[in-house]
């Protein structure tokens, strides 16, 4: 493909510089370049082909990096990448050490913060903002979110402040929902064009000084009031919001037309205090089979240009939660689903479609998706929240206080817990065990296999108390993977009198069995231990290590606080005395590469772990 | 003093069968209660005498516990307690075994969930309104929330989908910041009699119905725009919002007039969809100097009746703290300081007198306070936000992904850290060590001493990167505190060779201090490992006790994930083969109780710390 506008792009200036007719190309260029990248790599499609214009213009009307654009979850920022020095290594994204799909100031001075999570770019952008102000800087601060983080209440908390605080901020709300509907859409685009230029402000702060002296008497309130507010939904009803919270607005625009979105942002910068510009924009935009189904081609795999197929992906993990799910909750019909905007991704759509009475979507609002479920169990339901574990950190202290304190029964499935691959730093699922780790009143089991994950969920629903957690890896189980454990609270495999062990959980199992191969080869004997159960530890899992020479435990996550230090102090606390070694993530952020390299990288694949045996075996002797 | 009506009311079924002339004497005998007991016991006033009227309609109007009322934070539930059979044992109020100042299922019947975080209620309520659905009960679920809790991004997540999902939900708005403005005040009331009449409901659907019908086309924008939206702010803006969330909106009401209360509950019951009334009440209502400035009568300790004096508590931790901050400010126009709605509380109010440009309060809003610090950081800033341990467990996500992944400065300053006495389970500050142990990039510092503390907010400001938390426990140092130690990262204190060790951080440095003299007396040689950098361990501290005998680590803090645990396996991966116990809370909450007792019951007092020690050197030998 030839690229010839989008390769001599260098950096924001080079945008500035081009002539407006260049732009319509730029944007095909860029179209390409994003369709022809992700096909290839995988990663977030809909989004980016839904803000191109958007970037293009943003790059045109203000100066970054003196000018701070914030993306919020910054999943849509492939446009910037290439349009701030990076389309050379573009090709590289979200492979081991190439570009992030994310934004990342490591990677560039266009970009400002480390974003993953939705809803932080206001409340970040106004921080700046502020920051600006108390520094004497004119430099602008601008957040850029997507209607869905709208929803989370970070950004609620943020907006509370941020208008009244002041400050050369800007936020560019992208909706690409279409939610201003159909029959006001004439009317509504009318004014969002006499609102986008300059004249409006003086005009509409003059005509308010000018209302404000006139009494309100009058006024027939009879018929008045329902017709006013229906013409007000229908005119200014969608900015009232903003308004009302200090903010101006713009809007809504057509976030695919340049020049009105540059229009509009040149506006906003002329307003000096905080502005909402509220644009329309199309998921997918430009590419027919992302366009209809924009949920499909959110977060991709590689997939045929032609066609928009990926690869299946068969059963995984998140499938089989699904499945199982839905088989009790045809038979028990106090179970219910929670999810936080993750329906599909949590694998529960076949239990929104047999059970949409009982299945909950509640936003990108994880803390809210803990406390429905209370509220839930409080009602004799037995409520199932199924979360990313990276999305869980944000409902840490519902787990606690609206969770566990409450003593009633709460199931946590944590999805995608350990490393997830290619979506990095902002999303390895690293810290849900040090957070459960302390909380009372909790269990917490981590299946090897698809087996142990409908046993677990079984046990949560039936067996244990209080709140209980089941958590499990993004991808599928190896094959004959349901063969290898019988999913007791711990097992131990191998020799009994070995003078050695490895102890682990989760998918780590079956990298243990590798290494327990490759030891038994060498002729060195080694015992598992396999936890299923890991928080409280099983009773009997530390004795099966207390008399071994050399205790290695293997732990796809943080160490600090998490099992294995847990462990640790077991087996200290009973008297242990001989070697022990904790692998797992030490105090570090966990950059994008593939699981396999990950777990070779941080010592957890039956290979390291075979090598961290000999050599603690050596030490010893 | 005579309660004549009050001791006569064992359930909500009595206050239901009080006649209408008895309510007013009863809410007089009610507030006379209430100063009498929290004037001993200290506990939460002036939003206790707020909501007298409200929660006496409350009980009038529903049926609890078959109806289920939410108290948010549960502050204001004292009067909630006196009518549900406790006005016997409410003397006891924030007693050790008494009642608590909090609702507590395990109390009553009538308290529904543990509450003391803000803004839980609607989402929880509207849980239970959800599973009464299902079960086809006709059960109304009702959450009480201040407007403080309102700007809690929480409520907003749970009103976005509360409303359309419906169910027999009411949330009660108690709006006690007269947010109401003067000019608007007349007109609001009109109009709030009306809709708290079931027949508006009739007629407005019947309306809403007959416009939808009529077309919009005629209506004059040019003249009309303007003067619709004051119009609009006037009449009935203040319902739009949550209108357009789905919810029926009444009020607002006067909070202290029991028929009207009783007219809108009424209403609200008939709706048949969620609503919401919005009443007006006047914090401290009945007590002059609780009325006049309800800010000091929110949490108060004991104080005198009749002038309203309470004991000067002295200088203390967070007292320090902020005139460390200050003076630091003094000299660096980098620092600012952020809080969630706890500029008192924090001991801030110094700074935000002195530096009002670089003081933020974000109102109840952890999250945001946190990223809008790492935004202030961005810009070149040094934030310091301070906020109590137990609702740090609301930004846990964010201390991960906007604090330390985003390897700028952050300082965190934990307040109440520790046991927090007769406040009890819910705000206890147990859980910061465990959450903040696995983060990457991050200092934690816990000082023992005012100097200490000092020392740890510069080393935060000027040695430290990225995230610095520093953690202190509520209340004050003991006498010559700040001559005990140096503030090095740890130190040792003792005989160097003694065979056993008390390791230890914080306050329980001085209990370390006690011990120690008591086995000294005793014969028994010993030597206190003071940690003051508590994550990551400071190189070293481990070793000093690698060749002892016994081990003994005190925690005022979750041991699980806790810094303990991090010690043992320090310790074990180096080698040490001696005994080790490790004294902390053990996966359970702690309730209320003073702070000396809880000290005393988790063996983390100077006697509990010797014995244990006593104990390690008997058993070793």
């Amino acid at each position: 493909m030839d690229y010839p506008i989008l390769e001599n792009i260098n950096s924001p200036k080079d945008v500035k510089e081009l002539d407006e007719k260049q732009l319509d190309p730029l944007c095909g260029e860029i179209r390409q370049k994003l369709i022809e990248t992700v096909s290839e790599n995988g990663g977030h499609l809909a989004s980016n082909l839904g803000t191109v214009e958007l970037t293009v213009a943003l790059h045109r009307c203000f100066n970054s990096p003196d000018d701070k654009i914030i993306w919020d979850v910054s999943h849509q920022a492939y446009t910037h990448k290439l349009l701030t020095g990076r389309y050379q290594s573009f090709d590289t994204l979200r492979t081991e050490g190439g570009l992030s799909g994310f934004t990342r100031p490591d990677e560039s001075r266009h970009d400002i913060s480390y974003e993953g999570h939705a809803g932080t770019s206001v409340s970040r952008a106004s921080g700046i903002a502020l920051a600006n102000r108390l520094k004497g800087s004119k430099a602008y601060s601008i957040a850029v979110l997507g209607d869905g983080s709208f929803g989370n209440g970070l950004v609620y908390e943020a907006m509370n402040t941020a208008g009244s605080n002041g400050g050369r901020l800007i936020i560019v709300l992208n909706d690409n929902e279409m939610s201003i509907s159909e029959n006001v859409g004439a009317m509504a685009r009318y004014l969002a064009v006499v609102r986008a230029k300059p004249e409006y402000y003086r005009f509409k702060a003059r005509t308010e000084k000018a209302l404000n002296r006139i009494p309100l008497v009058g006024v027939h309130l009879s018929n008045g009031l329902f017709k006013l507010k229906t013409f007000l939904k229908n005119l200014i009803y969608r900015s009232s919001f903003f308004e009302d919270l200090g903010f101006r607005y713009i809007g809504p625009i057509d976030g695919h037309d340049i020049s009105t979105l540059c229009e509009a942002m040149n506006s906003a910068k002329m307003v000096g205090k905080p502005v909402v510009i509220h644009v329309n924009t199309v998921k997918g935009k430009g590419l027919d089979y992302a366009e209809n189904s924009p949920e499909n081609f959110h977060g991709v795999s590689e997939f045929d240009i032609d066609t928009g197929k990926t690869k299946s992906s068969g059963e995984n993990y998140s499938s089989q939660f699904g499945k199982a799910l839905t088989e009790f909750a045809d038979k028990d019909s106090r179970i219910c689903a929670v999810t936080a905007a993750m329906a599909k991704g949590t694998g529960l759509e076949g239990f929104f479609e047999k059970f949409p009475q009982r299945a909950f979507d509640v936003g990108i609002a994880e803390e809210h998706g803990v406390v429905l479920s209370s509220g839930l169990s409080i009602g004799g339901m037995v409520p199932v929240f199924a979360v990313y574990s990276t999305f869980l950190q944000r409902a840490a202290d519902q787990i606690i206080h609206d969770g566990a304190l409450q003593r009633k029964k709460l199931i946590l499935a944590i999805d995608r817990a350990g490393f997830v691959g290619e979506d990095g730093e902002t999303h390895q699922g690293l810290f849900d065990v040090p957070i459960l780790q302390s909380v009372p009143n909790t269990t917490v089991y981590s299946p090897a296999s698809y087996k142990e994950l409908r046993k677990a969920l079984y046990n949560a629903i039936y067996k244990d108390d209080n709140l209980v957690a089941v958590r499990y890896p993004r991808g599928s189980m190896p094959e004959n993977g349901d063969l290898l454990s019988e999913g007791n609270d711990f097992e131990v495999i191998g020799d009994e009198d070995a003078d050695a062990s490895i102890v682990t959980y989760g998918r780590l199992f079956y990298e243990a069995l590798k290494a327990k191969e490759v030891l038994n080869e060498k002729g060195i004997s080694v015992k598992i231990i396999k936890l299923f159960k890991i928080i409280p530890l099983p009773k009997g899992a530390a004795d099966a290590a207390l008399h071994c020479g050399f205790v290695s435990f293997f732990e796809e996550g943080m160490k600090t606080g998490g099992a294995g230090e847990a462990f640790a102090e077991e087996l200290l606390s009973a008297g242990f005395n001989g070697r022990y070694v904790h692998a797992g993530i030490d105090r570090e952020f966990v950059s994008h590469a593939p699981i396999s390299s990950l777990m070779k990288k941080y010592g957890l694949d039956g290979e390291s772990m075979a090598d961290t045996v000999i050599k603690g075996v050596n030490d010893e002797g």
